[in-house]
């Protein structure tokens, strides 16, 4: 398999674990797990099956010197900079035309850079299996075994069985589905035929452009365009903002043929606000997931996430405290998603320090 | 009236303001409610009414510097440093002794440092009846008029009128009472007999020597002993540990007889917790006490006080949060009693740096 490649998407700017997560210092280059960043973790979770030399990583231009920082070992042209975001189709694209001279049998793997998954070694037996997949020309993608009826996810409807591969269950993906309201997501976990929509995606690459050329055609052409007048053109940044914004999901996945899907349950997390972190962290016989200098009375089911300072509780339940060198967060831990309102505030303020 | 004293006590070391309260930064040097501190506004309230030269301060020996340095108009000679707490009957002993010898016709006004009192001049004008009252002869104090059934107060149960000094009403006492349980401070509240106790007394110099040669004869002879090496005896230190530990209101108070009160109903505040402080303080359209930087995002109630950091809250009700350079309380309003429990742990834990 040494024609396996991993692409790793780092451009998010999420803020829904803000005030860690700022715009200069977005979710993947957090240590919010491990002593590892998400990135770096995504980085070591992918290495023990995809050889060093053939990662990339795809980033905003603002982090370039964040990744290569936190990244040493990935060559510094593989590291590539969008002057914008524009959602997943276009990088998808420009790292499949990137591959196609050097590699015309590359395998690809799309990785976003802000996943926890606890069970690497399932992981990389699922992506390997979805390799083997993604050779016989299916565009392949991960269905999380969903845990709960989450609300804020897409899911995947699975269709047919289509055998197994690397001693894993293959299906026909029947339908993606748009993030469901929570009646609707409960029968999706009772039907045991849905999973979450997990974002990584597996495909050879003469395959996915194929696709593109099919269904982005436009986009594909920009984007070749691009390509031939170089990276480091003096067009590129005008050239790039010309692209539509779109992703993958909805622009080929949704439309394409012999799409498949591989499930996992290896414990992943999309660490999607501060509660989902709360899930994920060790906790304490009183049910709190700690992290620093904490003194708690009669305080149940909370996250205190300290920067340096003492934190002391008195009486809370299902509390989120979340302290940063100039900002603190405290939030009833079912109202965690609200933490974008915070930020919408900031930026109505203009208060940039903060965001 | 020139022949008015005040002796400040500013010996406290209260922790329930804990974090901004600390032993080396207790609550009545700290700027809570105004610009001022409880100490300076505790000076500010009395010299309108009293000469400057005649203000007194007694305090911990650790808080003279701090005494000095807030309230650089009082003679430091006038600045009494304790070696150690003996409770408030040794201060006021020792007051009137100094004073005998400058002004046998002193009358004095006994004030503790850490109260708020928003309506000054209703207090100045209880003051200056309470010497009227004084001066024939009485132990006098003021009543708070309650304005809820606090269990965490003293109360004074008021007698027999004795007509009216100053345009004010005066009651002889008929007894101190403990702090009561909720059921008997809701009775005590309904009766309008009763008051609770502000620890404030107004006297004769010569009148509380009388009481204390009756009631406390040996702590009256200790206190003279010491009184004639100097306070700056190299003895002073050992003397003074010598002395029991005794209120004037125990000691003194409820044995003596002759004790009027003068009831007082100006805003009186102890701010004995931070709920007590919430109280006072001065509240947006969602009740919410706020100093400081803050956004809140259904937040309601709750007292926000913060040194400088931004404070983002979402989903919170009745939730205090005080923010320090070093440390941090999130509390549960009905429990700000409980803050001593953290302090509790600090000093089991020996961390001194946040005590």
């Amino acid at each position: 398999m040494s024609h396996l490649y991993a692409i790793i998407l780092a451009g998010g700017s999420g803020t829904r674990l803000w005030p860690r997560s700022r715009q200069d210092h977005p979710k993947q280059f957090l240590d919010l797990v491990s002593e590892r960043t998400m990135l770096q973790e995504t980085y070591d979770r992918i290495v023990p099956l995809v050889p060093e030399e053939n990662v990339f990583v795809i980033t905003s231009w603002r982090y370039v010197d964040d990744v290569h920082a936190q990244l040493p070992y990935v060559p510094k042209a593989q590291i590539i900079g969008e002057p914008e975001g524009r959602g997943t189709a276009p990088p998808v694209a420009l790292a499949a035309l990137l591959l196609r001279e050097r590699d015309p049998d590359a395998i690809t793997f799309i990785l976003p850079a802000d996943h926890v998954i606890p069970n690497g070694e399932l992981f990389r037996r699922a992506l390997a299996a979805a390799a083997q997949t993604a050779d016989q020309n299916f565009l392949v993608t991960l269905g999380i075994t969903p845990a709960f009826p989450e609300t804020g996810y897409g899911y995947i409807h699975a269709g047919e069985a289509l055998g197994d591969a690397n001693g894993m269950n293959v299906f026909r993906v029947r339908r993606f589905l748009e993030k469901p309201n929570l009646e609707t997501a409960e029968k999706f976990v009772a039907s045991g035929e849905h999973f979450w929509n997990s974002g990584i995606f597996i495909w050879r690459g003469d395959k996915i452009l194929q696709e593109f050329s099919r269904h982005m055609p436009d986009t594909l052409k920009q984007m070749e365009t691009l390509v031939q007048r170089g990276l480091d053109a003096p067009s590129f940044q005008q050239d790039w903002k010309g692209l539509p914004n779109e992703t993958i999901d909805y622009g080929i996945m949704e439309k394409a043929e012999h799409v498949a899907m591989l499930p996992l349950d290896a414990g992943w997390n999309d660490v999607g606000s501060w509660a989902a972190l709360y899930d994920l962290m060790a906790r304490d016989d009183a049910g709190n997931a700690v992290q620093g200098n904490h003194i708690g009375v009669d305080t149940t089911a909370s996250l205190i996430y300290s920067h340096k300072r003492l934190v002391a509780t008195i009486g809370l339940e299902n509390v989120i405290v979340v302290d940063t060198e100039d900002a603190l967060l405290i939030c009833a831990k079912d109202r965690a998603q609200d933490v974008k309102k915070i930020v919408d505030e900031l930026k109505a303020r203009n208060a940039k320090k903060y965001l």
